[in-house]
């Protein structure tokens, strides 16, 4: 592993001068550069196993989620829980997430191939932010991980109360674009399943005739907006 | 809140005989009773919001996969993201979380409805482990909570090699149950898209020849055998 990181070095900014940048992002000295390095490498750039920040967003992925859904259950302690995961479910999206990357500038420091024009548009910002959560858990511990995502991430970059006030009517949003685009457009209930005390949903979206997509929740209603969700999303990726 | 939980405990076992209870399951004397006793409570035995296990469900999954996915990174670090990420699935899925709770002797301290015949067959004494681990992390802090999830989940009852060296040939298995169970089966590519420098595949399993689920990954293959997993898992449900 610490062969691995020294090679890596030359693709990057001298040392200083990294380290001051991500100490401004941060909010703080990273002690062990080479993780950090390694977050901000995309497979694109180098595709030997191991030397690209995939493993490094595994990790951080996980984190940024566990800190997130704690924020959210003591700042809303009488919400239930599938309100608190739609809400984090917002927070930690692709598209969130590569947004906030792209306002802390991470677009600068991330190696990828340059000639991919494919990529610009893909959620690799995003993808290296959750690696760079990880590359602070192994520097710095899960104390300094928690301050980092809730202070540089949740405070200075994402509007929850924003986006709790949101009203995201998904399958109101996927109609009016089926209706814009001239498709046709079907919600049908494909399964419904008792699981324990509860019933579960899965509903189909159809779109012209063919399964678009599919979501499930413990209503026929959340079933048909998460599938819009996905709906939406794939839609949205396809442009 | 304080009042709540005051009000719960008389569902439950003696604080003395609880405590101690929760001591042999947890390694350490739990400082704080109610956390737990919240998390032991099932919504069918209480149907008033915020006085069930949900929300502790909730934090306890996420603190619960992120301390897995931190062992995993450890453990395996030549391994790929694909691999990690799998492996945890396996790990935290409900089928390995309930048969562990049932193995710590859960089902003796959740309270539920026990007139409700179809509760014993779902996952209620899993979500409660999850619950649990929130629970400890509310009472004790991340570094406790790492800790009792490392040794008294993961070494104690999850056979971790094991699972790691099970090959799970998931397409196969369908493929045996459908020709067992005189059921047409089929995979079809249902959606193939590029995804900045990847392609994503979306494999739809056709039962009798209707859509029965879906799966989706970075390789056709590996999309054939996610859809199959939720083919098994949705037919186990059923049985």
């Amino acid at each position: 592993m610490r062969r691995v990181l020294t090679r890596l070095k030359n693709l990057f900014l001298p040392d200083k001068e990294l380290s001051a940048q991500l100490e401004h992002l941060l909010g703080f000295k990273p002690k062990h550069l080479p993780y950090y390095q390694l977050a901000l490498l995309h497979r694109s750039k180098n595709d030997e196993l191991a030397r690209n920040n995939e493993r490094l967003e595994f990790l951080g992925d996980a984190y940024l989620g566990a800190i997130v859904a704690e924020y959210l259950f003591k700042k809303y302690p009488t919400q239930s829980e599938g309100y608190l995961t739609e809400m984090r479910s917002r927070i930690v999206r692709r598209e969130t997430l590569n947004n906030v990357a792209n306002r802390m500038g991470l677009q600068k420091l991330v190696q990828y191939n340059t000639q991919d024009r494919g990529i610009e548009r893909s959620h690799i910002f995003g993808n290296a932010l959750e690696a760079l959560v990880g590359a602070v858990y192994l520097d710095q511990g899960y104390t300094r991980t928690r301050t980092f995502v809730i202070k540089q991430f949740l405070h200075a970059y994402v509007d929850v109360e924003m986006m709790a006030s949101t009203d995201t009517n998904y399958k109101n949003q996927l109609l009016n674009w089926a209706q814009t685009n001239r498709q046709s457009l079907s919600f049908e209930l494909m399964t419904d399943k008792r699981e324990g005390a509860r019933r579960m949903f899965t509903v189909g979206i159809f779109l012209n005739d063919a399964l678009f997509c599919e979501g499930t929740a413990y209503s026929k209603k959340e079933a048909g907006q998460v599938a819009a969700r996905k709906a939406l999303e794939l839609i949205a990726g396809n442009h």
